[in-house]
């Protein structure tokens, strides 16, 4: 065994959004359970100029296969970010999971030194693979599926971190 | 190049770790621009039953040393959880920085079958040291950096996401 490029992303992503999806499904119990519409948690924030919960999950899922597909030089699938409920944001990680699932270990190891170009508007970004998946990808994707945990559990929501780090 | 254990750990602690006390280093300013007194940000918490400011970096320098150590072979360094000031959890980080730094790449190297047994009461659980870096480490060290970040953030502290992800 050793650790590559594949095993150091798509696997992650895979359990982090699985446990994203769950800790979703227990955000729509928790809001039917106290009458809550949940659209309120979806719209919610931990300030006002911060991105709310289906942003936050966009912005997740937008890394997790941008990064595998990047990884394996292949063309981003691109999304339409148009998600406004639980059962949206759910087939949204599900769209990802299932494209992830299918890129595939020998494309992805060896792309260490891979050129990837990311373009943020009128700027473009230039990376080696493993900088781009341990300095860009992977502290994106915690961020934002740590964040979106963060807003959740702030509104009352009962998650704690074994949710956030799904089953082991 | 090739991606190693020690690559996708200890420079990936040391970046995130460097940008969090430069995020702590703007609580201060803030703090003192809005004459607020800086102990409230340290025992800020997202929620009632989270843990504040100061126990989310004790426990992001835990990892990142309890990691860097257990993959090296190494005892891992013991800290009091004391710190009760900014200056304190700034000094915290910097003892955790420079303990990470002594560990050499040729020590964390090859450690992806190393045996690893966290102790966590009267329970034990082992994994092997790629399993334990990425599905354990990585994922908490993330977790508690990123809620370090969100309560500052929810406190009205002006940071960005720049700010998390430290110098590119």
């Amino acid at each position: 065994m050793t650790i590559g490029m594949y095993q150091a992303s798509v696997p992650v992503f895979q359990r982090l959004l699985k446990a994203l999806d769950a800790i979703l499904d227990k955000a729509v119990a928790n809001a039917t359970e106290r009458k809550i519409d949940p659209a309120v948690l979806v719209a919610a924030r931990l300030a006002p100029d911060m991105y709310p919960l289906s942003r936050q999950v966009q912005i997740a899922t937008d890394h997790a296969k941008g990064c595998s597909a990047r990884l394996a030089g292949l063309p981003v699938p691109s999304f339409e970010d148009s998600e406004k409920t639980f059962p949206e944001l759910k087939a949204r990680i599900a769209k990802t999971l299932e494209f992830i699932a299918t890129v595939k270990p020998e494309q992805v190891d060896g792309s260490e030194a891979r050129d990837i170009t990311l373009k943020l508007g009128p700027r473009e970004l230039s990376f080696k693979g493993q900088d781009y998946l341990l300095f860009v990808a992977l502290p994106n994707f915690y961020f934002h599926t740590s964040t979106a945990y963060n807003i959740l559990r702030h509104n009352g929501v009962p998650i704690g971190k074994l949710d956030f780090l799904g089953a082991t």
